[in-house]
C-alpha cells in the first residue's frame, strides 16, 4: 500500500471513530462537490492530526468543541461534534459545561447559541431513540 | 460569612489554583483600572463557572487553550492559560497537540502564532529555571 | 434575603427593563438546557452589569447593538437587543443610523444583515399592531 | 451633472457589471430599509473603490471570495460573490480552488460551509438553465 | 465649491470634531502611504456617516468604541476612539462601563484586552497634563 | 521516492517558489517548536493546495493577502505574504488596492492596519535595497 493510500485509510478509520456513519456521510456530501477537498480533509484532519498519539481522544474533542463555540458562527460544525463528543464518551453535562465555560472567551451570545444547538443535538438522540424503540416493539 | 464573600474567596482560590502568582497579580492589575471588573471577573469566571463540579480541571485547560488559539486574537491571555495548563498537570507536548488540532479550526496562521506564544512560555520557564539553579549554586 | 436571591432579583428586574417578557421566555428556554447557565446568565449579565449606575440605559443599548452587528455573527440575538432598545427609548432611525456606521468598523456584508434584521423586527412590531388594532375594533 | 449625481452613475454601472440585476435588486431592497445606506453603499463600495483602474475585474473578485469565505459568517453575501466572480469571467474550477486555499486561513469549517454555498449557486444555475431550456422548447 | 470639496471639507470638520489633531495625524500617515484611501476614509466614514444628523455624536463614540473592544483586535483604533470619546464629553467611568460591558459580548479576554488600552489613555493624559503643568510653572 | 518524501518535496519548491529564503526560515523557525507541524505546514499548504494547477499563482496570492486583511488579526503573516505577492509578480500599487477593497469586507480598522503593514514591507524593501546599492559600491 502506498503512503497515500495509507494515510487515507488511517484517515477513514480515525474519522469513523469520532463520528461515525454522519462522518462518512458528510464526507459523501463534500466529495460530490469537490473530490479533492473531500480527500484533503479525510487526509490531513484525520489522517495526520486526530489520529496523533500525543493527546487523548478525549481531550482532542473537548478542544474542538471549545474552540467552535468561542468562534461562534459554525453551528452546523458544532452539532457534529457535540455528536462526536458523545460518541469517544463525553457526557452531556460534560459538553453543557464546555460551552457555559465558552460564554467567557467568545461571549455570552456565542454561549447562548452553542447551548441551543446542543439541546437540539440531545433532543434528536432522544427522539430517534424513542422511535427505535417503538420499532423494536412493535 | 455573606453569600458574595463566599464566592468571592471561591473564585479567588480556584484562581490560585490554576494561575497561581502570576493569576493574582493580573488581578492586581484589573483591581487598579477598575476594581469592580476584577471582582466581577474573580466572582464570575473562577466562582461562578471554573470552579464547578462538572467537567475535570484539565478539559477546562484543554478547552480554553483551543478557544483561545481559534479566535487568534488573545496572545498575551494564551500564554497566561499555557502556564494555568501546566500548572495544573498538562504536558508541553499535549499543549503542542491542542495548538496543532486548532489550524484545523482557526486557520494556520492562528495555529502558528499559538505555537510561537507557547514557545516563548516554555522558554521563559527554562530560562527562569536555570536562573534559579544558578542562584541555588551560588 | 441572601446576596445571592438578591443578586438574581435585581438581574430579572434589569432583565424586564430591558427586554421584557420576551426576555423572560429567552431565560426560560435556556432554563430547560442548563438551569445554571440561565441563572448565571441574568446574575452576571443582568444583576453585575447592566444594573451599574455609572452609564445610562440609552448608551448601555447602543453599545450592546453596535457590538452584534459588528461581530456579524449574532443576528438573532441582535434582533432581540434591537427590540431591547426600543423598549428603553431608542428611536427606529437612531437604531438605523448605529447600524449604517458599523460598516465602518465590521464590513458592509455584516452592516447589511443587521440592517435587514433590524427591518425585520419594525414589520413584526407593525404587523403585529395591526393586528391588535384589528383586535381592538373587534 | 453634479460630481455626487456622477459618482452614483459611476456606482450603479461597476454594480452593474460585476452583479447584473441581482445586484440592483439587493439594493432596492436596502433601499426600502434605508435609502441613504443604499445610496452610500453604491457610492463608495461600487463608485469610489471597485471602479478604480488599479486592480483587475477577475483579481477584485478573488479577493471578495476570499475574503468572505474566510471570514467565514457571510453566506448569503459569499452566494451572491460566487455569481459575481462567474458573471465577470471566473470558472466553476477555480472559485472551488479559490474557497479550498481559504481553508488555510479561515479554517476547515468555514471552507465546507463555503463550498457548500458555492454549490449552492452552481446548482441554482444549472436548475435554472434547464428551466430556461425547457421554455425554449416549448 | 464642487460636491466632492464639499463632502472632503464636511468630513475634514467631523474628524476634527471628534479626534482633534491626533485625526489629522492619523490621515497624514495614512496619506503618505495611499492618498486615495485616506482620502476615502475622511469622504465616507467622516464626511457621510458620523456627521449624519440622525444620531447625536456621544451616541456614535459610545457605539464605535463597543464595537472595537468586542472585535477585540484593533487595540491601537480602540486607544484612538477612547480620546476621541474623551473630546465628544464621555467621562473616564463610562468609557470604563462601557469596556466592561463588552465583556458579554465579545469575551473577557478582549474586555481585559480593552480595559488596559483605555487605562494607558487614561495615563498618557494625565502624564501629558503634568508635563503641561510643569511647563506652566516654569 | 515515496509519496510523502514527493509531497515534502513539491512543498518545500512550491513554498520556495512564493516566499524564497524568507519562507524557509519561518519553518525553521516552527520547525524548533514542532517538527511535525512544520512538515505538517510544508505538506498540506504548500505540496497539497498551493501547488494545485486549477488557479494561477498570481490569483492565489491575491486571495491570501484579501483574507488576512479581512480576519484583521495576523499582521505578522499579512507582511510575509506581502512579500510574497511581490515576489511572484503583483506590483505595489496592486497590493495596496487590494488592502483598499478589504475595508469594506473587514472595515477600515482592519484596513488601515494592512496598508500600514504593507507600508512598512515595502520600507524594508527600499531601505534593504539602498544598502545592497551602498555596499555594491564599496
Amino acid at each position: 500500500m502506498s503512503d497515500a493510500d495509507d494515510r487515507q485509510a488511517r484517515g477513514r478509520r480515525t474519522l469513523s471513530e469520532y463520528h461515525g456513519r454522519p462522518g462518512e456521510e458528510v464526507i459523501e456530501r463534500l466529495g460530490r462537490i469537490s473530490p479533492d477537498f473531500a480527500r484533503q480533509l479525510v487526509d490531513y484532519c484525520f489522517g495526520d492530526v486526530y489520529c496523533r498519539p500525543g493527546l487523548d481522544r478525549r481531550s482532542r474533542q473537548v478542544a474542538t468543541i471549545a474552540a467552535l463555540a468561542a468562534l461562534g458562527n459554525a453551528e452546523g460544525q458544532l452539532k457534529w461534534h457535540v455528536r462526536g463528543g458523545l460518541n469517544i464518551g463525553l457526557s452531556r453535562e460534560e459538553i453543557v459545561e464546555i460551552l457555559m465555560q465558552m460564554a467567557i472567551y467568545g461571549g455570552f451570545p456565542a454561549a447562548v447559541r452553542a447551548l441551543i444547538a446542543a439541546q437540539e443535538v440531545f433532543d434528536e438522540i432522544d427522539i430517534g431513540g424513542e422511535e427505535a424503540a417503538r420499532q423494536d416493539d412493535a
